[in-house]
């Protein structure tokens, strides 16, 4: 399976069953993001999303320095983009605009993923980092995670998704907007007690075992189940309850025909592991 | 006044003044719902929403057990409502929608009554129990309970209103997806550091008594004043600021005209417990 | 430059470049706020909005007992605004209606404020307190601060903006819901733990202090890339995130055509302090 | 089948195969309405949107004379509602609360039916006549009929949904205003130039037979179809289009599934009229 | 009255009871705009709007050719807002958005004034003619008026209101997009097809003076009830039905309690005209 | 140019400056639509969405019997999408999700186009053609079109777009259900009261021609101004006014910068056509 998932930045194995693992490799960079590289994550989570295979996913970072340290801001200075030097100011803005749209798109596409997706985040955690682990679901970091919204720095407003995303990931308003303006590092138990995250393990290494455990659990649940949880916590973060409970009875009104709601009732009272088919 | 809310599975008593008392009362099956449980609940909150004599409510499960097991799973199998073998799927869809509705409806009319309610959550909490008490307004737990979003471990995403309002009630949505996608049970630490609960007591008895108190302190102030802020504060959870400061102007435009605020200050000035007319 | 903002109850000093510090300052009152003082903070308000030598703002109160005790209740129970007696109900409600909006709209100047803006809660920090400090960027307490949402103390529901923000800027609507309906002072070990303020000191003093450097730290960044990172932090409050992402991308577009971006970066490689054009 | 329907004020009749006749019947009083009328309104199209036997339904007022003439004020006047003589102006502000959410409650069942409405507008049609007319489907006028929005000429706004769903019903924003500001009376020949009424029959007779041909037409297809085509139109109006889009989506996701589309397919192939089971 | 807007470039007159008369007087320039003239637009509608003897105001342009052909683009172009050479193009954002968010802001407060407001549009409506009428509430028109949506013949997206209100005021988007998009003239006949206008008069004289027969009246009418109607159709244009109707019923909670009702229905009953209060 | 659009179904030609023409090329089969076709046009639209050569588009069929009589319903039949025998309910309702948002996604390219889109619709037009038609900036039809939104007569409710776009683009929404519900065939006249085109032409050639002026027109003008006037208005109709103006305001500060504005301004002086530069 794991070889229709080649590519120069990512490993992609499956080290359980229906359990896919993405992990960023680029370390002699700290894991730094070129335009190739988001592209590709996009077309991986594209195809795990409707991978009958697949009904939870790890995303990290290659190596013990960083989950990622952001963009590679190198590689961006010299692309094509940004250089916008004699053309006028709105023809420019259009490039930039269909430039963001599209990189924006591609991080979306994590949260797009039918499938749960459980972010280790480790060592440097930086810019595009936040960005990426907050449209995954689940959140995990170890006790030396180096967090920081980093775009203030080099004269930018995040734009890939962190400064949309966190006000509502999180439980501290003057938090968020303390660590979005003055790009400073933060640590895991910080994190742990805003709700950036919601574990923290000792090392990476931990780190990553602990969610292969959740992702292991995850992915012996329902496909069906399990998908219309995450969609609609998703759903419902970006609307009113009204609209959320009216859309999750339409949604329901599907899937709760499922088998597996019978397979699951009947496996618990007869206290077995159900097997659910493939979605 | 307790004879007028005369339920199987309910037992509805006046502890206080102004203060009502909502035991869900079916102890030996774990306080487990059935259809008409919810139904009644309705008709329960949907009368002390407008009773002149209630201005704070609490609502606890009978036994030391279990605040609420969630649904009768075993009543909801064999009833009619999921029976739809041999109907097409468009046609059960519709049923399903129209039955899950009418539930969320009934639940929703926690959220709906006017005056406060206090959820006391002790014990097995499960299922229906986080989609009632998120539509309560307060909630507080023990030592000992045990709570869980158990809906996927039955092969479905909770359609009763636990999806819809969670993610708006805490502030780590890691954590969310994390309870929500294994249905795992957790105590009262975590939901208190998380923000689910905002009050921990050492047991059931404390819980209730401590309640109580908030309930009474509550039905001792302005319930004009009350009742407004609870409104208030639903209504911004799901509108912009902007839309939350005009709908407040507009409220307060008739509510400030009240007695009550020449009471409450002159009670202010002089030192003493005001009395407010019934609403 | 200080001069340019001479009001009787606040002081405006500039302890920093590009730092301007309000001071609530009528302190033998407890900084109680009438009506003129809120027009005073519109105003100085909207002008620090657009003021070049401005990058952040402080907001705290004069003397050692409080950030404010909120509205000054003697002089709006004898103003004109609410004797509406012998008025019919209509007629009433629509003064009031006026009046609401033109306060809810001075406080919200805070909000709009293009710099970034800190709240510095110390002491007695009841009623308009919140209102204020939820409209401000970062809020940092102290040990001895007291806080209460006070409103439901005189008769109504809070309406000039603590209803509105609160439920988005802290993470345990339970916690919210309490506090709100009781009117129950609370301490700054409970504002951290629920999100409302993101850090506490020992004393005022040292609030200060620290607010201070926070601000220097703000001011020291791209005003573009401090702008912008408030303005999308407050819309994606408000929005949905795919609306948030399509505003960033628009919002942009723009603002990343500065040259304050190849300063940062130039600078950032050069590991000197940049020097950033005036806003 | 009619026999379940029996009302002092209505007429239920079941004119054609799944087709109902729901007619208002107090032509002595130009069809006005009381309280128990629009209670007993909304019970007749509660049964009638979850009835297998129904799949249109008409809507027309007894007599000649009126559709209906609105509000029986002067049973409203004497009516316990709006005696709030003494009252503090917020108790008697909630009283009058309760009542109109209850009242807009009751109309907007018809919106809520599952089936397809139909009104006959013709005669003297005033106030609730529109405020019913615009929760319907589809609007048909006569040469005869007089509108008017009629709220303003007894010193109120519009509250049982005129004002909530006119401007999305039709397309001249200024023509709506005119109107409603002015409580003029205006014909057939205005209200399907602006948009209001979609077809202008010669009398009261011709419309009804017009609208009972629609209704045979809608009733003869899909009741999946026609359920759905309903639902989604009446969400799109009230949501963006991309939620529009998403919403579809999910819907049809169960609603495509059903044999009816299979039949319907079949059907057209051999040019016979097919036979759908009932919903 | 009248004395008290004195303004170079407005006449205001009162030439009915309770009726005002606002006339943009630059004939000599088309009544072109210059930024000063939207500043004083905005004093008076603001002014008018809290005015107790004003409850319907007309607009219209002085002299014959006219209402207005849009800004003056000489003096725009003159001016310093868009002479940003030299500056980076994100400081040159940031002061085209503070200039356009003024200058959107006047012109809404013509949205926002309490009373009705009715356009007369005749002759030359260029540009912010259209931005203009779309915020008042009733626009009529003349047989010779010229309409367009002239924006993109000077190289730009109209960006002070008719892009926004547009869609929402008219029925045919086909049309919208055509006119906006090429910025030719059309005239009455086409406007009043599509909805932009409700009506059409022979010529300027005679439209004013159907205009002033509007006005009268709503001005005879209840102002608490015109006041409202024109509230909440404004509300609904931008809310689901579900959110209007709940906005509905708290306004009217407080208006239905005018003494207005009661001195409407008597003076119905006894077949003379009614007399208001101020307010 | 248009070699590089080559396609099976498709045409595209450039008959004049920036002006491109797409013409469906499957006349056999009244232009029907197979899934490689709607692939197809979407990548046709997101090519021409950024290619500088283009500034209008038009979209018509091939031959004179139809626009497009719809999906190919044979084809789609036949196909693997909806043979979801032996599945569960949830999985085949998972896989048509899947598929309709993919649909749905390839028509809503035409409305994310950068350059505005003008449809012809001649002849057959039914079912998709409306999807695709109202996805379109500007309809134009002939004395012989036949329009139908054919969807419930295949037993469901459309949902590529029709139900979710069609009640903004018109003005009466009573024609709109009757339309959607009955499946009944109509013609220009009528869609041209309704406001679904807004120009009817005698026969297809006269449109084609009529389509290519105004196209003509639209390409003569600032490609700034045109792409942002199209995003402008479909950003309005699905938002609130607030919301419209406020991202219009951002929008402008970046593209009112443009040279195009200068040079369109002193083209108008001139009274000569101006030159643009490439967007």
């Amino acid at each position: 399976m794991a070889e229709e998932y080649k590519y120069d930045f990512f490993n992609v194995s499956f080290p359980d069953e229906y359990v896919a693992h993405v992990e960023i490799n680029r370390p002699e960079k700290l894991n730094a993001f070129t335009e190739v590289m988001w592209l590709n994550l996009s077309t991986i989570f594209r195809r795990l999303s409707h991978s009958p295979n697949t009904r939870a996913i790890l995303l990290s970072g290659a190596g013990d320095r960083a989950f990622t340290s952001g963009l590679d801001v190198q590689a961006a200075s010299t692309g094509a983009t940004l250089n916008t030097t004699g053309s006028d100011a709105a023809r420019a803005a259009n490039a930039i605009k269909r430039h963001v749209y599209e990189f924006q798109a591609c991080i979306s596409d994590i949260e797009k993923c039918e499938k749960p997706v459980i972010a280790v985040l480790h060592g440097v955690s930086f810019g595009l980092a936040l960005d990426m682990a907050l449209a995954c679901d689940i959140r995990i970091s170890t006790t030396q995670t180096k967090f920081s919204i980093k775009e203030v720095d080099i004269g930018l407003a995040a734009d890939i998704g962190t400064l949309s995303r966190l006000p509502k990931a999180v439980g501290n308003s003057s938090w968020v907007k303390d660590v979005a303006l003055t790009a400073r590092i933060f640590g895991s138990e910080e994190a742990l007690r805003v709700g950036l995250v919601s574990n923290v393990c000792e090392d990476k290494a931990e780190a990553v075992a602990e969610a292969l455990k959740v992702a292991s659990l995850i992915a012996s649940k329902s496909p069906v189940a399990t998908m219309g949880t995450k969609e609609l916590l998703n759903y419902s973060r970006d609307h009113s309850v009204a609209d959320g409970l009216a859309y999750t009875a339409i949604w329901n009104a599907a899937m709760i025909q499922t088998q597996d709601v019978k397979d699951a009732v009947m496996s618990g009272l007869q206290k077995r592991k159900p097997t659910f088919s493939k979605l």
